[in-house]
């Protein structure tokens, strides 16, 4: 039976061929490295590719994930594999152990196929990474990487990490599915850390479908949701709003305006205080969480690393504690306002991006419109909806925490039921 | 950017990188089209194929379906292309009209790749295709040429037609999604009618998320659904479980218990009395239409149509109309007894046939597993579960009338947490 290009499939239809003995683990995994070899010259997504899969694929379990390979954000640990977080310091790093995401897909049968390009520490130094749409324009990051090999069927789901905007930008920018689940849904052991405060594992997609045989994966065991709390999408614009390109503010209102038609209710109302207030200090957070985890590397290797990271080092350290604590007690209301912000309320919509993907590859982009979900550590589920100069725009559903599968169902969901012009 | 084989894609899939213009509706087609050249001499899916599309996707509007190749069964007219219904009486035949659906399909923008083999009549007289998994066995039927184009790439959606187990059963043995909605949710205007009882119009697909996408374009203002009844999963042999093979039981069995292992409720109960006997009497009611409908070809064209089709004419010409009206009585019954057979329940788990595909052309397979289901109206939805003999088994979940797009989402659900062996 002849299959037409592997490489092409969601893990979910991969994985079905797998079991059917359509298609083998090795043929798999060889026409996807195919895939990499042929256009990884120009999108320069693998920091490391693990050329040679036959004992991974001898060891694989039988499993969900049977076969399937999946790359990872170079900065998740793992035994088998260089990981070099992004940063010239790192270089040639190996570490001892598999993260304990690495664990669980191991477990599944999953093939790690490599270790994909992350800017600097995860922050903001771009890596080389080329946006495979347009290699003249950046990916996104800082999981440059992973958006970059799974829009360009290198793998079918890579593995990203989100503590600012990094995976929901990036998929923005490539046109695909950016997940960041529900803050603390899959195990950050293992991985480089730059905040405590809201570093979150996320996954990347072709499917969606994908992103539901992924999660139960990576949180077998997940806290059980709520009740739905209504039916209607809440418009967010937010305070980032002021940075979004007229395009994309076109491509938001046309998505309101396609739901509302489809006659799924659309509420257009302010967020509490508390959440809006998130916009204005979750840079502080997160240059302090970088600073405290961090700082040693801009003290003792000034050298081997950016000066845009040196940048953020000493913001963080200007930070005082005091003000530091006042922060984290204002975040701390906004989480105590999340029942009043999704009273009603299914999902809430709003830009993923403030625009396409820049031009150059000196900056991965405006990471606005994910500071507030991401502290206070809501689900956000990134889809493409139109164009702009030939490249993808993006917007996010964002769910109540927990309501990680639900939200991945109704975005399913409205996807059906509504389609960009 | 280049692209894979984008006949491999889903429709979903594919109508997101049309949108995106990394694929053109000419190029798809065209690699579709070449998929079947090269496919359809050992398939023999196809009864009729649009060589040349350019026509129509001139035409196409824009819509959720644009530039996306569909095939149909050859009993649901088409006005630029013959439709034969599987009958040599037929051969040639060109309607004047296109059938309700068509016309629903090319408004969203879908361009009609061709007409697909149908056992004669919808009935059991089998068309010409093999099954694309192993050639020397049925590809079930009566909707034979739908699934199979679907399970060997040629397109990624079909129309087919269930009046016994003509989508259930075809897309058992072929591996892939088949679905039966709703009775009268989606419009027979334009097919040929065999029961004004039960005849159902289905969809083929890959992916799941498709039978969301058509669900929209084919049912664009469904009754609104019932709340659900509940989160367990009902266990349902039925009498047909008699017919089944020790392999499918094996696999029921090991789904059910796959469910359980994952922490859904299972429950196994009998079926409602009058919901059981629906068994007894299906193809009595069947065999009645056919001839009230269809029994003139027999008379006026016995050269025409198959021994098989006169027989079954013959059987309906002997069921008296006191006989059919008890047996309609019965029906409406059962109908009432639905609140019953779904209190409590989310879906129900059953095969979706008898066994593998059997070996030869020369019969489409035992049916017995979607007589209540068809008559009663239920929705099915069929997919693939463990294998036997290097072919697959199917299951189908059924859900309560009207919960269609929910049936769809609970297999999206479970299908990504369980996983045969």
């Amino acid at each position: 039976m002849s299959l037409p290009d592997p490489s092409t499939f969601s893990a979910t239809d991969a994985a079905h061929h797998l079991r059917a003995g359509r298609l083998t683990a090795t043929d798999l995994t060889n026409d996807c490295l195919a895939r990499i070899r042929a256009r990884d010259g120009l999108v320069r997504a693998w920091a490391h590719v693990a050329t040679d899969t036959t004992d991974q694929i001898a060891r694989a379990p039988a499993g969900p994930l049977h076969g399937i390979p999946i790359g990872l954000k170079d900065v998740i640990d793992t035994a088998d594999q260089p990981t070099a977080y992004g940063c010239a310091a790192f270089a040639g790093h190996q570490p001892e152990a598999d993260a304990e995401c690495v664990t669980l897909l191991r477990a599944a049968g999953a093939i790690i196929l490599g270790k994909l390009h992350t800017a600097e520490l995860a922050t903001y130094h771009p890596g080389p990474t080329a946006n495979p749409l347009n290699p003249a324009h950046t990916p996104g990051g800082s999981s440059s990487g992973s958006a970059a090999a799974v829009a360009d069927f290198h793998v079918p789901l890579a593995l990203g990490t989100q503590t600012v905007a990094s995976m929901l930008r990036p998929g923005s920018f490539c046109g695909i599915h950016g997940f960041k689940p529900t803050l603390g849904r899959y195990p950050t052991a293992g991985l480089k850390a730059t905040s405590h405060t809201m570093d979150t594992l996320g996954v990347f997609a072709r499917a969606l479908p994908d992103l539901l045989l992924i999660d139960s994966i990576l949180a077998p065991r997940p806290p059980a949701p709520a009740a739905p709390n209504g039916h209607a999408i809440l418009i967010a614009r937010t305070p980032a709003w002021e940075q979004a390109s007229p395009a994309m503010r076109a491509a938001f209102d046309s998505c309101a305006a396609a739901l509302a038609a489809a006659g799924i209710p659309v509420i257009d109302r302010p967020l509490p205080d508390e959440i809006e207030a998130v916009y204005g200090f979750q840079a502080d957070i997160h240059a302090r969480d970088v600073h405290d985890l961090l700082g040693n590397l801009a003290r003792d290797h000034p050298d081997q690393v950016s000066d845009a990271f040196k940048a953020l080092v000493a913001k963080g350290a200007a930070i005082s504690d005091d003000r530091h604590d006042a922060n984290l007690d204002a975040l701390a209301a906004a989480k105590r306002a999340l029942p009043a912000l999704f009273d009603g309320i299914a999902a809430i919509l709003s830009p993923a991006a403030t625009a396409i993907a820049p031009a150059g590859l000196a900056s991965t982009g405006d990471p606005s419109f994910s500071r507030i979900w991401t502290a206070i550590g809501t689900p956000c589920l990134g889809f493409p909806w139109g164009h702009d100069q030939g490249l993808p725009l993006g917007l996010q559903l964002i769910g109540a925490p927990d309501s990680d599968r639900a939200l991945i169902h109704l975005t399913i969901e409205l996807l059906s039921r509504i389609h960009p012009a």
